[in-house]
């Protein structure tokens, strides 16, 4: 990270949203500057679907309006977010240069009309968008309004077209050096899939049958790859052009088409577009784990909320409002994680196009709106946490989580489709979230040193690399909880051959040589005596494994069904170090159960002891943040008396937290 | 209409329904006429697929078949409804011209093998169905038998292929004159869909996400224009040709791909096919709803029911079979609502072909059958209803219904795709047609002169003569009801900016700010003082306004929740008129409520006073119509006597009406 | 059959599986071959998914590591079933012919990457597997290790491209000579699909609407009959290289696109895969039918089980394992009804591709392993069977299937899509399972001599020769009974005209004019003094048909509804032989009643009476199996002592059978 950070050198919540002057007459953009100053607007990102209007034939310049806009806001005191508008080209570009389309799996080019249309493979589009980043870099890089670089939009576009085929196998080349070796790394022995040449090699296309799952890992490891490619020569040709802002492009949390911790150090602000779907019943602790994640991939360094809604969507089937609380909460959530600016898409709700009904900070009725109102009240909230920029979040706990694993356990041939990596990621990280536990999201394979718990809810690739951080965590002392159906599989997407999880088997003192698809209806756990805690009707769902201890205590054996009376749940002791395997989905009670048992065997307590259920608790730097996302009011003792940054307050002892209410506590002598 | 009616001098109503004759050997065709003249068949459509027939190969002709089909009818006293046969050419057509053939949004060609395989767009395809249709015309102008011309089948054949972006580019030129005007029309602007020339522009094919809903709309409007195009040169050269019967096409109801309004002064004569799913609760009024579509097509005159079924229909997954008196009451129901004819798809049921589970007049099993008997009975019944032809219905209540705004509504990204506009007015109309109110249907912007209720259920777009035609209602005292979600957008699908519904709010007396996805359990509405009449536990679901009332009473509010104490249901008083706004999707019981008072409020009554349930009552000219479509016996008070015109029976005062049974009674002087 | 059993001159029954050698190191053959003798496998099959192995580049030939495994298997006893590879060509073959890939309806042509990327219609496909069988052949026809060959691998890959085109239309030309025919079989006057010329005609590609049923009918008769010509002209080639060896290929049960009626006849044994899902509660009952469905394919002689799963298969989306209780019964079932050899999809569980998760005999965690010691204790079981092989059944009872008819009867445009053939088929045969009652599957239109009871569930195709072999069976004091919507329509999929079964009526005494889908909820219905032994609660759903009794006594009417009052079960009564019809799809109860009724009148008995739920009794040859698939201990009284195969054990009068357990009792002398 050689490049500053966005926030400037007094430190401010970053506040504001995408803005797209173009698609509104001149008058409107006085009226815009001026509500955005009165709302407490500090930061706009401008340009991202700007590219017709930009270049509205090949190779014409329309910048006018571009350095208009930017003057007009930085005459009132407002950075800006300049993006390359590479995202959407021009309708001519695909008529120009078809071959610019993306391609379906079933061939189907498609057409502009939308978005999105282009594919990171092709040359012509990508030579297009390089040469209107140049310009673009080139006329703004020392524009006094323009703070950060925003590359593309939400990258994401899969092609399985010819123009992929060509990228796809010279990606292949390079990972492979020659076919023999992707002959046999793809396992293409198996159904007579031998390849002669990479020139005959193709992306998972329309097929008769099942998919080689390598094939399509690679296919899926390559588009992230492209997609990165695409991304970098823009950065580059932006630092070229002499830029020293910060530079980068929103992520979608775990979005299932990127592998963000590749991309993680190749931007300079992690920055994250969330859009939590509140009508589920766990949105608050889900939308908490994307927080976790993006200040994970940033190694902690604060992150930008680059976009959210300030109510409702308008993309789901039916979409429910926000109230004004919910929308607060959100905003100060992703703060108490380790947000320093918070954006919305969009400043001015759209009239036309496909997103009019997305809400947006300045609606269609105007400012005198509660949405509008709202706004102006967040503003003044964020202002007040000028004091939390720059706090870092301290874990004692790290997750494992990994794009590669999630895809191999995706593909299709597998004993189940009802295990989902991130679902269950979601589950165990649900416990934590409910105690007030801090965790941070890792990669398999880095560096566990200062963890005292490690938790891998389903990691089906283990590699060596992994093993071994696992092993020296419990070593020295550490605490690691392994979830069912890990450590299957390798790096291709092999099975290791042995008892399962292979790499893990000696470490967790007990195999496995069977993953079973358990029945409908749930299966009994029955605990033994060394499992105190456990909850009255334990059971198992979706997935269990034939186990064998050899080392660990079994505290769970299955009940009635093909596992009966064979170990569900272990628990290896060595030294103070300790490795739980649970060799089944196991019910909420069951995991809630065992991870406390966990974390408190590590000697790991939460923020605060005895939450009420709904409030979430985190320390982010100096300040303790209490969000209440129940409807039932809670009590909360407070550790130290402070003062509450967003009303003021000076708070000690028990406290009640009204539902919706924030407290951002500043405690002694920080306050 | 410069055309006579296809009813003769000797007023009669038509019966009789689609004959394939080409499909059978010639002797058959001698029982048929028998058959037809024993049901009392008076009027059959020919040729409606008879192109492979007539033109078996490239300008061919082979008409003597149908020479002899006519003359045979007409010996037989039977008049004939003459097809063109443009609906299904004939295979070599697309196999010699496979631009004819109509592509979909995902680029397939559809192949021959079924039917309706072509695109209207086809230059190719026009001049060939032109060309037959030329030939057929001057060959069966003046044959005494043909009474009617019938233009192809049920139009609908949506095409997203070359020829069809060629057709579409020239409506677009024709419509914004340059493409500057389409892209601000467009709101292209948003991401980055700025066209530089009508060249660039294509129909909305597969594409990587939402389209440009004003592309989508403008899509629908020309499809429906192109296929009217192809309609109405086969009516021109039919009429060039020297005819001067009736020319007409088959509509479908309620249609999502044709704007019959656009169509119905093209038609001399409303023409409908209907198959109502009596598997479906409220199916009968329903029925209903789309006879008094077709009725308010053709401006109050009657119409045909051109195609029904006798007995079950074979397309759906599961279907049901029609009782006889199921059958009767269908046909009755449409001569109550305006029909002079009664048709069915088909005279004799097929044995070959993807119809040969789809029922007929004269079915499998040949004369001694039920449905053949039915058949008997129904000619019988429709003979006695003689009197009733050319009569008309007098309606005091309109309800606004348009294709464009049900199209703009329909297009994605909504708050919510629960909401749709023809299940809102069917829910509207299931009031009215169970309190025996008549209510024609008419186009927003229409005059609405004469009516003292005026009912919007749903219209998403209003436009200036709309919302000026609705404020004219209220300030000569008509009563007027607009639902949720309404005046939203302009015609092009663009949201009206200010205060909703823009062009209504002063009118009503109220606006709004949000329209809001409501959460799946039912949100209470909370009556007023001022909603004397409201039902128990009134709740809103699916959709509900943020409200601020400036002008109206309020008669509900919402209950807790996003909008919880806010106005939901109000009424505005003007004098002797009244603007009522429902800013929720009400229950059964609100809707009933509302609606009850509204008409009330407007001085109008039902037909009858509490009838029973299942009964409908209608009056048609001089006679007034019961038919029972519950299961229960049900008592009705006449209020004069009368004679039952298909018992003879003489009834007064209190009648018992039996399930199943239709009263066709013509009250004292009249009878 | 002029070749010879695979059952070598000592019987024994054969045990083994799929063998992929060069899918693995030479190292692990070793360990393969020691580990098959472990299990007391005799027979592998191998090379079915070789072809890029063995011609890694077109007309390259690489045998040598098919020399050195056939000889290492031969050395260890352990017999071979080669396979010829041609269900998987090599990527290569797409590559260089694109024509030889298949394309879907949509005109999406499959890649590769998968398998079975090849349509049977192309003569270029076709020249390259033949190429390669003929060098496999004339290479090993002579090997001491080949007792079989294996053509291709479940055949099934179906085409609509323009390969398939042009051989459909040759395929038509053969079937119907001139075009004139063809328009008239295919009834193309319906909807003007009048063709001028077979060049005309194509598949049934994606249309506008419904497909001509009868082009659809042939398309899958021509589809079968393709893939039956690939696999003949491999049969002969194999043979004109000089192989003595039984040729074949996998069958896969009731495979909805090849009809294994034309098929059975062209292999020399009946092989088959079967893979029951045990999630299912009939499936003990229904892979029992697939059993019968294979033994009567061969005219009753032994046949193959080819491929089955030891444990869970992988490519359902939920896969339940199976318990070694569950492995055990299910191949002694095979045995029991005919099988003489016992063979598993795989040998060795693959760690990559698409099948990595499917279980095979040898696991990923290798020999100590639940799943290996349950091969094991199979190969043991089956060892103790070899006194069985050979053995034939004997059957009373015969139940008509027929591929044509359940295609006919699944053409769009049906009365109902809820009456599926093969389903009723398994609902009468479920009934005959429990009663332990024998039962062929026989071809509509075979002689019916000998059996005592024939069953037809639904046969809506019902030919001339059918009915008169039902009049046949009837007349010499046979009893029939007859399913709902049965005698339809004829060959060409055409409605038969006349009151229904056309062909039936007389024999049945009652005829029929209407098929009626049911209501969602049963229809009652309302048994007559006639139906003795009618259950509490008799009820129809589905369909219903309105007939009229005339010869037949009446057992029940339709309760209310559209039936009313109507015959629904009838029975004539010809001398000793008796005629009976369902009208409806009856509830169980009152099938089971319907069929067990009609097998007494027939002096028809299951193996042993009051058998106990879950218990499966069938006598081969000599051995009477028990088989018990329940989970509750059943008690049963042997009719004569014996000895069991598999335990040694004497046993008579009665026994208790736990459940998962399985007798194979030789009774008194043959013991």
């Amino acid at each position: 990270m050689t490049h500053p950070d966005p926030a400037p050198a007094r430190p401010r919540v970053r506040f504001g949203g995408d803005y797209n002057p173009e698609q509104w007459p001149r008058e409107t953009w006085d009226e815009d500057v001026t509500l955005m100053a009165r709302a407490g607007v500090n930061l706009v990102t401008v340009g991202v679907f700007s590219w017709s209007t930009l270049e509205p034939s090949p190779g014409e310049r329309n910048f006018a309006w571009l350095d208009e806009v930017l003057d007009l806001l930085h005459s009132h005191g407002i950075d800006v977010d300049l993006a390359t508008p590479s995202a959407s080209p021009p309708p001519w570009l695909g008529i120009l240069h078809p071959e610019t389309l993306p391609v379906t799996a079933d061939g189907v080019r498609l057409a502009a009309g939308s978005r999105n249309q282009f594919t990171p493979a092709s040359a012509v589009y990508r030579e297009h968008a390089l040469a209107l980043t140049r310009d673009l870099a080139a006329r703004y890089v020392d524009h006094p309004a323009v703070v950060m670089w925003h590359v593309g939009n939400e990258y994401g576009q899969l092609d399985h077209g010819d123009e992929a085929a060509r990228e796809f196998r010279a990606w292949l080349q390079r990972k492979y050096g020659d076919i023999a070796t992707l002959n046999r790394e793809w396992g293409t022995a198996v159904w007579s899939q031998g390849y002669r040449a990479f020139e005959e090699v193709l992306p998972p296309r329309a097929m008769p049958y099942l998919v080689n799952p390598t094939q399509n890992l690679d296919f899926r490891r390559y588009s992230s790859d492209m997609m990165l490619a695409c991304y970098a020569e823009q950065r580059d040709a932006i630092r070229e052009a002499g830029a020293t802002q910060p530079i980068t492009t929103n992520f979608m949390g775990f979005f299932p088409h990127v592998d963000y911790w590749t991309w993680a150090d190749q931007v300079d602000v992690i920055a994250d577009d969330q859009y939590p779907d509140h009508s589920q019943p766990h949105s608050a602790a889900d939308a908490a784990m994307v927080q976790d994640l993006m200040r994970s991939l940033g190694g902690g360094r604060p992150w930008l909320l680059m976009e959210q809604a300030i109510n409702a969507v308008s993309w789901r089937p039916h979409n429910l409002p926000k109230s004004r609380a919910q929308a607060l909460l959100d905003s100060y959530q992703a703060v108490a994680r380790g947000a320093d600016g918070i954006c919305f898409f969009q400043w001015r709700q759209a009239t036309a196009g496909a997103e009019r009904h997305h809400s947006a900070m300045l609606p269609h009725a105007g400012e005198d709106s509660e949405v509008f109102r709202t706004v102006c009240a967040l503003g003044e909230g964020l202002s007040a946490l000028a004091p939390v920029v720059g706090g870092r979040i301290e874990a004692r706990v790290a997750m494992a989580f990994d794009w590669e694993s999630w895809w191999a356990a995706s593909e299709p041939g597998r004993p189940t489709s009802l295990l989902d990596t991130v679902e269950q990621a979601q589950r165990w990280y649900r416990v934590l979230w409910s105690l007030g536990v801090a965790v941070d999201l890792v990669r398999p394979g880095a560096p566990l040193d200062g963890y005292d718990a490690v938790l891998v809810p389903h990691s089906y690739i283990v590699e060596p690399a992994f093993a071994a951080s696992l092993e020296a965590a419990v070593a020295r002392g550490a605490t690691v909880v392994v979830g069912p159906y890990s450590g299957v599989a390798d790096a291709r997407g092999h099975i290791q051959v042995g008892r399962s999880p292979v790499l893990l088997a000696e470490l967790l003192g007990v195999s496995g040589e069977e993953w079973a698809g358990l029945p409908s209806s749930p299966t009994a756990l029955v605990p033994t005596a060394a499992w105190s805690s456990a909850p009255a009707s334990p059971t198992a769902s979706i997935l269990g494994e034939r186990l064998r201890a050899s080392g660990a205590d079994v505290l769970a054996t299955f009940g009635p069904g093909h596992l009966a009376g064979l170990p569900a749940v272990t628990r290896r002791t060595v030294g103070t170090g300790s490795a739980w395997y649970l060799g089944a989905v196991v019910s909420d009670d069951a995991l809630a159960s065992v991870l406390t048992d966990a974390l408190t065997g590590a000697g790991i307590a939460g923020v605060l002891p005895d939450l009420p259920a709904g409030v979430e608790a985190v320390r982010r730097g100096d300040a303790l943040f209490l969000l209440h996302h129940g409807d039932v009011p809670g009590r909360v003792t407070l550790p130290r008396p402070g003062r509450d940054l967003l009303t003021g307050e000076e708070l000690a002892g028990e406290v009640e937290v009204a539902p919706g209410r924030t407290i951002v506590l500043i405690e002694g002598d920080h306050a």
